[in-house]
């Protein structure tokens, strides 16, 4: 018997685009394995929503190059709060750009899908960063999912181990290669490689932001680390309370350095636990050949979590990316309905 | 408010006892941060069970070395269906002695169980060698949950990133170093020392069985790559179908020749796919610097799945031993029954 999944979607770049053709690739397999058909009622982007031809999605795989407000059913000025209170029960899949300062458009957008009894899958980090313990309590309260590995390494499952995984043990320490392209140009600095040049090459190869600030000071990386800790060690804390350090001042030198004595420099987001004093720091850092991250080379990520009765966890690799990205939120709303697995 | 879970525990030899100490130490953290009060209804072995008294457990945490059977509350050939047939819905956790060619006694044990409205969490791997899909097909037609995260490796969490952290993906390829004594005798042969002399620090180090055939000619890793195969990729597979090799044959100089090349061999349990042709076999393989085991030494385990719209995801470490197991066991039992992580 097929239950039918309502999913509205906010936010339509890459990530959002991704996981459109996604539904469409994968919906006769999802309808089969999990018994469950997920129907795409509305995509909201700036400036309005589009609301599919009878109330659901059967978009060939490439459709997505059509703008959505050049095709029927394109509605100017469609809010979130309108479709989602005259909608059935559901998932807000929401991938709009972040603002890490004020959380907004996500954090709104999640109140009132919380309010209105929708589960929330999101790829976006702002809301999360600003409300995490909010929207969090309100989930918990109303019986509803927060789910977010879209926002914290995508398909690298960095959430999934931390709080399925590692359920009963308590996490003493976190430590994780969580950007790309941190872990790309430290790479290619250790070959030799200028770092202006290396960082040309990772954004001419689409792995680093045309404004690449974000990563290579830390913050992406922080911003992933505050997630993951604050979701599955129930901390509370804040990106102003993480001390963050890129990899502007690693030089050549450092590195080659490292390596002669056998070791790497990874960028690192860690979270380290002496009796109540629990800290979050983003910075470079050696690391040696017995570390379970060390081997994690070019554009892959890692996460090592160090608990009481379940030892060293370490989970590495994931696809990167929108798709990657897509696909992890998939994931989440497929997770939030299934039976025992 | 605090659900009571009563769970009935069939054996009671390493892992059984350390399941008990666990329940205990962690009983108040889990009814703090899960809402669940695991009480330990019953504990059956060979000629009997012992039921605690008042129905319950309050048992200090080194109590397990007083024998059941000199304990109030022992009866004397108690039998699992007398205990599920007049108690509470709840899980049966089993870790009961395996045969792996009749799947007994557990598999008895799960069928009564499954048919009474009992959940299972299993970490003997018998029963469900020789009849997973059945026993499947019963749970999932009664709504329960099988899972069984100690008979795949225990504490690596094979199963929980097979099942959720990989739902909605294809899973194209998997290569697992499953057993961990293996692996530390590689790494010891590597180093020069003979295969007798590796096994016996292995043995006198308590990391291989008396009898270490089953690990040695690759039967551990068998079992446990079937397991996951079968539930992970929706097989149907037996023991007899799998082509299995061991380690016997690997010589100092095999090892050497490798990693002159920058190699390494490693005893791999593997599913590969080619359109239709699934293929489940066990043996050593040459692996390069760029694989994701390539930096699992020692006694270490991990996996690596290979999928389509996830990319190539691996989880490594994991503590060993009856320790270990016990506390997949209790991540299995609290997964069952919270809410949204």
């Amino acid at each position: 018997m097929l239950r039918i999944i309502p999913i509205v979607l906010t936010g339509y770049g890459n990530v959002g685009k991704a996981f459109v053709r996604l539904l469409a690739e994968k919906r006769d397999m999802v309808r089969g394995r999990y018994g469950l058909d997920l129907e795409l009622k509305a995509v909201l982007r700036r400036g309005g929503g589009w609301i599919p031809e009878g109330g659901s999605l059967e978009m060939p795989a490439g459709n997505t190059a059509e703008p959505l407000d050049s095709r029927p059913g394109w509605k100017p000025g469609l809010t979130v709060e309108a479709i989602l209170d005259r909608g059935e029960p559901g998932v807000l899949v929401d991938c709009t750009p972040s603002n890490l300062k004020t959380g907004e458009p996500q954090l709104a957008f999640f109140h009132t899908a919380l309010d209105l009894g929708r589960h929330v899958v999101a790829a976006s980090k702002g809301a999360l960063c600003v409300d995490f313990k909010g929207l969090r309590a309100k989930a918990r309260h109303r019986g509803l999912a927060l789910k977010f590995s879209g926002a914290t390494a995508a398909a690298l499952p960095t959430l999934d181990v931390a709080t399925i995984s590692l359920a009963g043990s308590e996490i003493l320490g976190i430590e994780g290669i969580l950007t790309g392209t941190t872990n790309f140009i430290l790479g290619r600095l250790e070959e030799g490689i200028s770092f202006s040049d290396a960082l040309k090459e990772a954004q001419s190869r689409g792995i680093a932001e045309p404004d690449p600030s974000l990563d290579i000071d830390g913050w992406d990386t922080a911003v992933k680390i505050l997630l993951i800790a604050n979701s599955a060690a129930g901390l509370d804390l804040s990106l102003s309370q993480i001390k963050v350090d890129g990899i502007r001042n690693i030089s050549a030198g450092m590195l080659a350095r490292a390596r002669t004595d056998g070791k790497a420099i990874k960028l690192l987001g860690r979270l380290t636990r002496e009796a109540d004093d629990v800290r979050v720091e983003v910075g470079p850092r050696e690391i040696d050949p017995s570390h379970p991250l060390f081997g994690v080379n070019g554009t892959a990520k890692g996460v090592s979590f160090f608990t009481d009765t379940l030892g060293t966890v370490t989970v590495t690799g994931g696809k990167s990316g929108p798709p990657g990205t897509a696909a992890a939120m998939l994931k989440d709303v497929l997770n939030i309905y299934r039976e025992y697995p």
